[in-house]
């Protein structure tokens, strides 16, 4: 069965990003690129909440939008939303659906693996869902004070085995644990 | 100058404890023992927040936290609250001052380390004061979903330099990082 990935890069309080979804506090090196690099393969598949969809919507022109779509070519990607209505956008397939069971549905696809993109209210909504295989984050060396929290409330305990934890360089950690969901 | 520690073993979405104080999913081990063991010496000093010593003398009997206080001998003890006479109790010095300027005269006092104990509320504010020099932390391998939670809002980005990452036993990750406060 597909694999549902959830994570990104984080600071130490738990932000995505600041309040108005700036990222600029981000450590950038070639620890990270390469992680992204040999991770990238693995997905033909992403989701994400309305309002990370929306938000690099206005942050990008449509030329930057048009070059991430190509290099994202054969990658089938969904937006979850209440508010929009279903179907087809911009090369987008909006959700109107629950995002757990859709998710669930679309694991029993056939296909590589699922990202999970920005937003810990998909994200979280996902892993009490009980559809989440793997988390992975890049904890930041920063305090953030406010921003667009990574956690939300969810309503149950999850338990986590750890799979890898290493010091990138610039002060970043890198944790990644797979997600104990009982059958 | 004394330098102040703020940390402890939190879930990795961020909780202390679980929302009626409970700290039963702490993963226990011998690497643990071992760094508190070493941690330990550094301190003569405590402080902590109402909450965190009124749970403290509700969840254990008077023999078990007079034990505690032998152990500690030596060790002095400030417990901020707004809500409680300031002055000597059971043991405990109640201040009803603000946290962030009294210990940063603490710290200009002689004496070891001072150790925050949980609770985020107070260890956030004094961070956000600039008065806190290391955080650390032991990562549990669980979400929560709910509970008392380690990061409160700030007023500010403060920025970290990691000293130390690693993983211990049972999937737990121990962090920890020098606070970059501007002078």
């Amino acid at each position: 069965m597909r694999k549902v990935i959830f994570g990104g890069a984080i600071s130490l309080d738990g932000y995505f990003a600041r309040e108005d979804g700036s990222v600029d506090w981000l450590q950038w090196s070639d620890d990270v690129q390469k992680i992204m690099a040999e991770m990238w393969p693995r997905f033909d598949c992403m989701v994400m909440g309305r309002k990370t969809w929306q938000h690099a919507q206005e942050q990008f022109s449509e030329e930057d939008l048009e070059k991430a779509r190509s290099l994202k070519s054969g990658m089938k990607e969904y937006v979850f939303s209440r508010t929009l209505p279903a179907g087809e956008m911009k090369g987008y397939e909006i959700v109107n659906a629950d995002a757990g069971k859709f998710v669930g549905e679309l694991k029993r696809q056939k296909g590589k693996d699922i990202m999970v993109m920005g937003g810990g209210e998909l994200g979280c909504a996902l892993i009490d869902a009980g559809v989440v295989d793997e988390i992975g984050f890049n904890i930041q060396p920063v305090l953030l004070g406010s921003g667009i929290p990574v956690w939300n409330l969810m309503s149950r305990q999850v338990d986590l085995d750890l799979i890898e934890c290493r010091a990138l360089k610039k002060g970043c950690v890198y944790v990644t644990y797979k997600v104990r969901n009982e059958k």
